[in-house]
């Protein structure tokens, strides 16, 4: 039983008829009735040892914490609004909480998401372990933005022959991860910092979620890997889809890797948090318009198309054999 | 440093005006515009070896995750319509979390909660233990619920000449929690079964704190301990009290272990999740009403003061020497 297979099989059911909750487990987002508005509701855990390696930054640990959950508001075209935070803390670190502060409040300033409470405790101490260790760094934030109601955005909306469309680059991130655990040998200094920042500080692609209202039929955030994302899409909308691989952008510093890990760390690789989403051929112009408008690249990718498969073409034409599932905590 | 100079110092910023944010950091929840409604949200995290026993029994874990957070909501006069859950899991147990789920659902469906979204992972592995341990389970909630505007409540509403009122009984579930550790001897099993029961499944006073919309001035819910929470509210109220100790309720069960055991438990015991509140003097009929309307018994304990003293009577009119502060989870 994967993570998917688990929610589907517990935590799926669908929210009661004329609750306040629109739209429910399997999204980025939660969506909830708020008046004329709708409320999305988004949580992530992230774990020492499982989402961030133990002793990592304290600033940095702050801004991803809340990148991570302000990058599921912008897939539903959400602006954020405030945000919950519970922390599990080995102890009361001054030095550590003022550097975790200054990460996650200068991210929640610069999108006006504030603070609304949360919950503060100590880690338990494992009794089992010889000698006994203090449990995890653990954090959980649940962010909140609105939107109008008629802009209402899922992962469920793509349909045939809509365009596919990608922020940014991809593989980035994985490539931090990589070097940071001494997978692959070392690089050029600048890209060496370069992979690290896009690991460490990701920045959430808020305006262009809210730019795209209306105009990107389905979207989600790149957090388990291009394909693995992708897939949800297609699970989500009941459509197949193609991918160009010669279309996937692609950072100069990841193009200076060997090209079977240029195309694993894009198409498999997480952590990159670009928008992925669909969009009605038609509206080429709009959603260039819109990325313009927030001075973010979005690049076509491919087609969404009837069937189920996910096809990934090469510059010949042919398939690529891809095999990446998303990243799965259970397998 | 404690958990509540922890917070006031690195926390507590006041929302910005005209957003989303009513009340933020500070109070059972956090109190959000949403049109001709509030959207109270309240989140609690729960660790494994430090909010309950490691092996502790999965329904009651699921009941008591979500119980402690529409406690919160209880607080607060909001009814409950969505959670969001966030769990890190050693491994997918399928029996486990069959068990879990009963216990969740059971009482998310008891007070029409929808399960709106969250978050699945898997507990990193502590390689700085010999051997390596598993962490801890963790479960993080985030609750909402909503209530008119003008039923807005705090914790900062309490007035002189208040009286001081509290649900049910107190001090139960601390021994639960004594009984479990062997703190003190066994006693009879049909007490013992209370206890546990008042530790292990809480009942939150959801009915209770929208019946008492309006009429109650402040309330919390009793989770560090009385004297702890009412000291919250003197606090944020800028207030003082008289709780006259005869008139704490205690159940017979409470009645038959020693009276300094009696006193400690349900002074200074928390998890019980009674509500505790306050209401002007003049509304005495309306507090019973409402409450009876509910079946749940109420009792005045004491009354709201000038000053910034907290007094315990005794049944001679002497002053207890009470030095209990709530629970904090960094002492």
């Amino acid at each position: 039983m994967n993570e998917f297979e688990l929610i589907d099989r517990f935590f799926s059911r669908a929210p009661p008829e004329g609750g306040l909750v629109r739209r429910g487990v399997g999204d980025d987002c939660a969506l909830l009735d708020c008046g004329e508005r709708l409320l999305a509701l988004t949580t992530d855990m992230l774990l020492e040892g499982r989402h961030f390696l133990p002793g990592a930054d304290a600033e940095t640990l702050g801004h991803k914490a809340l990148a991570v959950n302000l990058s599921d508001l912008a897939a539903a075209g959400a602006a954020p609004r405030a945000f919950q935070l519970a922390l599990a803390l080995p102890r009361a670190d001054q030095a550590w909480l003022t550097a975790f502060c200054r990460g996650l409040f200068a991210l929640a300033d610069a999108h006006g998401c504030a603070l609304a409470g949360g919950d503060t405790t100590r880690v338990p101490l494992l009794e089992a372990a010889r000698p006994p260790v203090d449990g995890p760094l653990t954090l959980c934030i649940t962010a909140l933005g609105d939107l109008p109601r008629e802009a209402m955005r899922t992962r469920a909306g793509a349909a045939v022959d809509d365009d596919l469309w990608l922020s940014g680059t991809v593989g980035d991130a994985r490539a931090g991860l990589a070097l940071r655990r001494r997978e692959i040998p070392s690089v050029d200094g600048h890209d060496e910092a370069f992979f690290f920042a896009r690991m460490d500080r990701p920045q959430p692609r808020v305006e262009l979620g809210v730019a795209l209202r209306g105009i990107a039929s389905a979207a989600i955030d790149v957090s388990d890997g291009l394909l693995g994302d992708l897939g949800h899409i297609l699970e989500r909308s009941g459509v197949g889809a193609t991918v160009e691989w010669p279309r996937v952008p692609l950072s100069s510093a990841l193009r200076a890797l060997s090209p079977p890990l240029q195309q694993h760390y894009a198409l498999a690789g997480g952590d990159d948090y670009e928008l992925l989403f669909t969009a009605a051929a038609a509206r080429r112009g709009e959603v260039e318009a819109a990325a313009r408008s927030v001075g973010v690249v979005v690049t076509r990718i491919g087609r969404i198309e009837a069937g189920r498969a996910l096809r990934v073409r090469d510059a010949t034409g042919h398939d690529l054999p891809v095999a990446w599932p998303g990243f799965d905590h259970f397998a």
